[in-house]
């Protein structure tokens, strides 16, 4: 059977998501504690987003293959449903910044990266003096200067749509940059802080933080709105862009087809992208 | 000249507010960072509420009384006005888990302790595992059972108002444990958290904290909601309520009068209180 488990983790003192040898990875972390839940020599999941070093995740969704009689023999005397079972053991065995919030039979087709349609990440930044809380500097950046929003917006919509994110990529041999950019936009929330929302289809490596400090630029009205789209159309990296600091960035959710949908989606997210 | 200074801090890994010999603590982290700012061998300042070891605080106010040479001088060569200074110099001299966020010349008569009329506490309950954040872990208190709100609500009213809070008070020699409740009340906020909002003219040691307590135990229904004023009218400390964890209590807003309150208000707090 196919489990589907929803985590949230605190990136601060992680080397991002994909397990690494002699090094500290949420995936390497969750695996030897689902490992040490199931006993079970070695467990491998698959991850809807790998998080760089630093980049935090309320909405991470993985999932993992078990034997049944594996799941009912880890439950032990547990008199709770063996899924409640495994949800409560994992959090006593996890450390304190990775939490499983949910962990759920998975539906027929269901996979946890090739049926994701979409990935959502927050940018979160504290522009103002007043607008600095210690309680959220992990997860929050602090930015000396206000930030104007809605140069950011005018600089973000036409970045929005199917687009050669090349210029804003760490380029892998063979990989395409090409990406369907879904969402750019930028709210103050509740608090006043100034909040990115990027939803793509997938993100090539380094994609929301290269976005993020072009639009910074413009914000703090260095560079003019329609610089971030000059950049994008070039193609290469420009070294005015910086990439801005991970631990502003949150991946918030993943958005899943219907049910009857997720084996189709799996295929086609399978296939490679093209123009 | 009297300033106001408005901070909020990480109370993690402070001993507490006030100043202690060996001990890192807020007050004397604060104190030590205006002393260097202002190039003074010693500072002092006064706040509106100590916090507890654990502790934190979003709206702490203090008052600093400083000659205007001196501010004047601190400034040094830079062109902003000397207050901004003195704001932006603070946080670049402070450790990442206190931050100023506000600094302005006190109104006449502004005492930061004696002419406040209220604090609010917040204390935070994620009582489920969807509802756990590791990004907030630091300030919310994580707990393994639901919270019947309702039953909180309950047992919380008929504390509010002038009382003798002996029975939710460590004691201190000499000291009235009368307080008057102004609110205490439970809700979900936008995240789906339990919060306690408790506001007093003021608190004495331990009572926020054994309230939270005593209240918990009616949330899970471990005990009915009578039960919390049966406890206060005994008047002696009762050992089945628990001082439940430092680290959900956020002290975030001080409440002063209008300005042409504030010397009479700080002349009436300085008298003792009276039932």
């Amino acid at each position: 059977m196919r489990l589907r488990i929803d985590l949230a983790y605190d990136g601060t003192d992680f080397s991002g998501w994909a397990t690494q040898p002699t090094l500290r990875t949420v995936q390497g972390t969750l695996e030897a504690a689902l490992a040490t839940a199931l006993r079970l020599p070695e467990v491998r999941v698959v991850c809807a987003g790998r998080t760089d070093t630093g980049v935090h995740a309320r909405g991470q969704v993985v999932h993992v293959d078990v034997e049944p009689d594996t799941l009912a023999a880890s439950a032990g005397r547990a008199t709770e449903p063996p899924l409640d079972s495994l949800l409560r053991r994992l959090n006593g065995i996890l450390p304190a910044d990775v939490r499983v919030r949910r962990v759920a039979e998975a539906l027929p087709g269901f996979d946890a990266r090739f049926s994701a349609v979409w990935r959502r990440y927050a940018y979160r930044v504290a522009d103002a003096p007043e607008l600095v809380d210690p309680l959220t500097r992990r997860h929050v950046l602090a930015w000396p200067r206000p930030l104007d929003l809605q140069a950011m917006n005018a600089a973000s919509a036409p970045l929005v749509g199917q687009q050669d994110f090349a210029a804003f990529c760490k380029r892998r041999e063979g990989a395409t940059t090409i990406r369907t950019l879904l969402e750019l936009s930028w709210a103050r929330d509740a608090d006043g802080l100034a909040v990115g929302r990027v939803v793509a289809d997938a993100f090539c490596h380094n994609m929301v933080r290269s976005l993020v400090g072009c639009l910074l630029a413009v914000g703090e009205v260095r560079r003019p709105p329609q610089w971030a789209h000059e950049v994008l159309v070039k193609g290469v990296r420009d070294p005015a862009v910086t990439v801005v600091h991970a631990h502003g960035l949150t991946l918030e959710e993943v958005g899943y087809p219907a049910a009857d949908e997720l084996q189709a989606q799996a295929e086609r997210a399978r296939a490679p992208r093209r123009m």
